[in-house]
């Protein structure tokens, strides 16, 4: 429904301002701000509180609002003594500390489930916190995770040893460090759209993920690329294409 | 199947070394080199030739190639004398203009359909060969594809007023050159995944395309990424989703 | 008045669906694309025709619908030879040599005229590219422009010697490529805004305009900055300031 | 008043040498260095003290100087423990604990009043160091300052729903980070000049500022630009602005 | 033995699935990860554990693995209070303070032994980490290795007095930071292969190592280089070659 | 033989001045610059002309003091229609298409052999001019000079069919453009050393080789790497390793 | 004589407005520009007219201006062509080829001369263009400059052959392209100031002169660098070093 | 004395091989490493001990050496506590506070004069510390030294009063951060040699002193340059030139 049609339905008192408004809107100022609640309906993704650069009462004042407006809270980039502070929170609360995420869900609430696959495959052990963020959320999102972990390509025999549990999936994250080309190889070897997701090891020229990305973003194979450690983005994309697989099937 | 599995059936006689070497490989060596061939059933996207660098000569020859073991063949950023040039290949030739693409079916080729839309979005004219490439890419693997142009974010009404048929389409992919803020812009407004394609206008700092390509990697809303000016990549991706799709429903 | 206010008064009856549209929209979908043609009202400067990889027929077809929806067309970073390619255009046409800019007026245009003045002064002849075309900008957004050229650095007296005309002006661009230090200087003089325009001369570490910009952007005064080469954005930025004083103006 | 008139002037004995010193000077040499007293009267914008790199007693010295020679000491970028040290100073101190700027008034200061409007916008959280330290600038030069916060481009709805309060400013700040998009869209959308505020916010590839930077350099629209993280300079380019808007109300 | 080959010994049974499976896999799935036990076979150097980022508690089970599969355990980039906890592994325990290598040999372990050298060059004392790094893995790889200490090109003559020791060894990595001249230089006087081990000494433009590396990488004479610190690299591709020399002795 | 050696040596009166600058130095003053002729004496790798930059009388000059000095003359970078004015050089001339390189060798001239072999992988077509060099120098060294092409990573059966001819070469060079995986790849593979070729392929981000080159430093196995398309110096330090080894052989 | 003073002296009558002005200025006003003819009494060195960028005519007026006022013109970067074209002006023309220089001296211009000398010292044919430009102005400065070319650090007898021969001069100009490392070593050897100046030669990585500028500005000895290609830059500070040794000789 | 004389001294038993070597050599190893204590005899510039990454011990031996090579040590680089520290050693001790160095005179030492006078200008107060180590160094090289402190550009007359004293100066090390003007500025009005020192303050893009050290670089006047905070490189380079004037004083 575009704007025309919005505006004319209102004209002909179809739709009051208000109903307008929300539809084109879909948000709700709060005092913590203008939380994004209707996120998850408009794009089927929770929002979630990037927990770096605020202070505890500030996390927990959001993690509320989350969960007064949507049921859930999502927080990342939370080390584990902070999540702790955060347990008084009314709620199913987990800390995946391999993931450095808080997830809280209030009483009742229905965790959504999509019948559709994300695989999450790492090269090596650097690379688990970010893997770990797209996990987490790809679970969130109601999609089935698989886990693939440690098949660097130093050593081809463990990547290909994974390959007919990597064909079996919907969606593949592959997250990788230092020169990044893990994506590229498995990318090759399966027919299901692979997120690339470059992890900021590595030192010296083109450490801190830097060649990673750059790689991903010159392979001579398809993939898409999400930005350095943004665990996050790749899980969700991974999502919204899982939750667009799943409403296809019948 | 892994590799395990590949060598018990070989060990057991129920696979020969042939087929265990075909299902592993999935290339044929000719003499224009080892085209992958079997890029398509394996990956679900056909191998495409990327003209700049390579004479007519070998061009066309790789084209022949493509044709007879394919049945099609894809030519990309392909100036038009040289796609003239390339008449005498037999079967159905088009030359796509404003995609800079050649695409050949041989005779007979039928060409695979899925049931999914492809939405290619544009900023505005200066994104249209890269848009065009990713154009070309989609249809060739079968799906449809809705053009959406001349949407830049400098006059925000022509995009809100493609929200409905922005809001139709499977998968987006999104052309921008400048500060590439039309991808953040889409992928806040529909839930189906959206490729950012950032393209190579712009002059001064950040021009060539590293500014759209560095505020899609930050955008503050779920987007994955090609590279700059990266058509083939986000048609091909925006084809493998598709698919996806299009095989789960009923 | 905000998109509430829109609602309710389509709501009312007070305001067509159409009326709603053409304030929220304010452009003409024309065959030549979605051209920006109400960019003028809507933000007090006239659209331009950026030439560089448009074919002269491309940029003849954009400057007419410019011409028909504006009365006037004006066309940047233009070679002479292919604005000669333009003289058959509907009206009165006039080349800026020294700011590679074509500017068509449509008999009986009235060009707009505001009480307020812009100054463009310049470091060096490298300069005047950029700087003519912020001129020519300015001046038909309907300043009075003046300029003030090559008082570069290297020799301090030829800056301040201009101090009473620079201290004249309501507003500044100062374009200056190599180390960029002229704005800095005529920022630290006097009392107008300044907006600084990196030149892209120089050659070697930092050429090509990066200095200058860097440069510019830590000028330990106040100055605004625009990318480099970036007369029209420095030209129109420069305008609309001049604008709102000349509106203050009783 | 040129150097050869001030010249002329000294040699008819109109001028002492010391008013013409004086004139061309215009700063008082104190023990706490060179300051630049005068640079108020000759800028209309006050001086301020850069914390970062000072010792608590040098800061103190220097807002003693400020009070003594301007009765007012501005001091940015304290944290609040090394403002809560300097309350000693004899005056109206206020700590701006969302901005970390410290403002002293000498008893008696009659801070400056214009008649103009200056509108501080910000994308999100992360912004509002910055865009605070704009607005506490802004607000000593004398002009009205709006605050819009909150409205960052993942949802439209938030900047579209602002409309009418954004175009009754006669001069905006707009700051964001990640991809800095923000700008863009508020400037294509009022006819008043925008100043764009890039944020150090976001991570990997142009993190830290530089993609959002890159962005409002690159922008399809008309924006001028300050450094990352630079809310002085952004609030005082924005009070130069708005006190040439004043000068020029009747 | 390629993969066909493989495939035709096991359809033959002569190669049971285990054996080649070992064969072309070579690493063994301990609950410590996929750890490439078998890379020292593989590649005829050891498998190192690099430090940062793990806890002590990660390293001693990696340690430990290392151990039990390969009967050496190698920790870079390890602090010396932390090797201290490490001291209750079961073995002959060596930390190489001025490389920051911990180095574990189970009893009965019979290090290797090659008849090659490796001479191991530094500029001054800036280099020490890297290149004692590089001298623990060659020597460990069973080289006999030369240590070549304080030779930079501010005075030529102490590197020129080395001549005769530098032209006896078989293979050099020449370590330096800053300007990074004195691999060039040494290359230029000997005939043996030269490593280039940029070092991150330095400040400025071109600090932590980059000069060095970009100046190896342009170096006017015959050079490979590796990353940035990355004396693990520098000391096994040295040991690499050494290797090849030595099994080529008779 | 260091300093100190040769001048107790002139002392001794068993080394004449001449002889002693002649051993120190080893070149020869001629009228078209100082020719480093002894460079293969004191390398084991010759001296190139690189073309570029350079009029065809002055690459002619050179190679005739290169075939007056060491009996052959080796010209790089220099296109077909330059190699063919030269053939009136004294000598058996060869131009190499696929390398641009020219060799001349002086009529009884005997090339070196070495009983040592040298592999060049590449990853696709646009490698083959660097590769192409790297094998001139090698094969000009002496080497035994094998080719494997066009087995890049995205079809990883291309590479691992090539593993028997891969593992039984002494030294390997392997170019690759894009994302520059397969020296990684291939150095998980062999025991043999690798040297890393980045090839400048690829367009956008990290195009132009800087991503291969990245990737190739930030390798997780071990690697030497050299510039970006240095095929000369990848050709002479493979040339140096073999000779070494061969050196070795009894 | 500060500004102080000048104001006092023309307060007292002692000096005309006319006189201050000039002793301020020192530059005169023409058609073709601010020509800052007085820079050579002022600086000591010579203006010159950087030919880039500039048309024949240009160039023509602008030396004939120079010759007007100073008796000398210089043109640097011209190509011997656009040389040819301004044979006609009147005076003692000398076109240095390997300088792309231009030299016009009026009828009877004397050139200064000053006791001092200036070697001028490059690592190969490479660095010829901007060590000429660095020859020729600082010749035209009036120093005796001696040329020592073709001593790169590759084969350091040639330059330590030349060490007598350097230790003469009073100052140094050092041109290196690639790795830049002929600086540092010589300034090891002298005790003359060096000035770097690095050249454009080299590809790939640290190309374009970056590695050669990075490495001088990192050397591990004294040196003063200019940017890249600047032979002016280092000719005149080389000129004014030997003119203040000139200077101090009875 | 070149090398072909110093060997035909020898063979002439003109000169002993120790006497040789020493006279080519320079420096003395000792058990703190190859100290050269001949650099100050060989380039009239003392050594060094550049604290940053060296422990107090270390600091301490290598201070010592140089006590017992060269009568003096001096420290850069070095904290307050760290020079408390040192206070054992044997004379006369002076800490620098503000340029963060410390000096010992051996008892006797007999500190260099020369008759030539060193200026070192800073813009402001965050460029002291490396103005600061430019001073100490060109003092005890044995300058006069004179310090213009806080005449940034921001405020021309504060440069413009210093004139006079600017002018009377030998040689100008001129420190400045942010945008790096003030070397520019100063350099267009003396003529005396110039050296501009980047300072790393400033924020943002081209924070860190790139934008200054661009700026020198770009200098559109004649500067010579070094690295970013620099001060010990920038006060031996002003040391040389002045020795080079005093040495020429009658």
């Amino acid at each position: 429904m575009g704007l025309r049609d919005i505006l004319d339905s209102v004209y002909a008192g179809e739709l009051t301002p208000e109903e307008a408004q929300a539809r084109l809107a879909g948000y709700a100022t709060t005092d913590a701000g203008r939380f994004d609640a209707a996120r998850e309906s408009r794009r089927g993704i929770p929002e979630a509180i990037f927990a770096p650069g605020k202070t505890v009462e500030e996390v927990a004042a959001l993690a509320e609002t989350a969960l007064d407006t949507t049921g859930r809270a999502i927080v990342t980039r939370i080390e584990s003594e902070e999540a702790a502070a955060l347990e008084g929170l009314d709620g199913d609360t987990t800390y995946h500390e391999r993931a450095r995420c808080l997830v809280v869900h209030e009483p009742g609430f229905e965790p959504p489930e999509i019948s559709a696959t994300v695989g999450i495959v790492t090269g090596g052990t650097a690379d688990r916190l970010p893997a770990g963020e797209a996990a987490v959320i790809a679970s969130e999102i109601g999609a089935s995770v698989t886990r693939i972990e440690d098949v660097g390509v130093a050593n081809l025999s463990r990547v290909v040893d994974q390959l007919s549990r990597l064909r079996e999936l919907d969606v593949l994250v592959v997250a990788a460090g230092r020169e990044g080309a893990l994506p590229t190889v498995v990318a090759g070897l399966v027919s299901a759209p692979v997120i690339g997701l470059p992890v900021s090891s590595g030192y010296g020229h083109g450490g801190n993920g830097e060649a990673a990305l750059m790689g991903m973003l010159q392979s001579c194979t398809t993939l898409s690329v999400v930005n350095i450690d943004a665990g996050f983005v790749a899980g969700t994309q991974a999502g919204l294409i899982a939750s667009a697989i799943a409403d296809a099937r019948p």
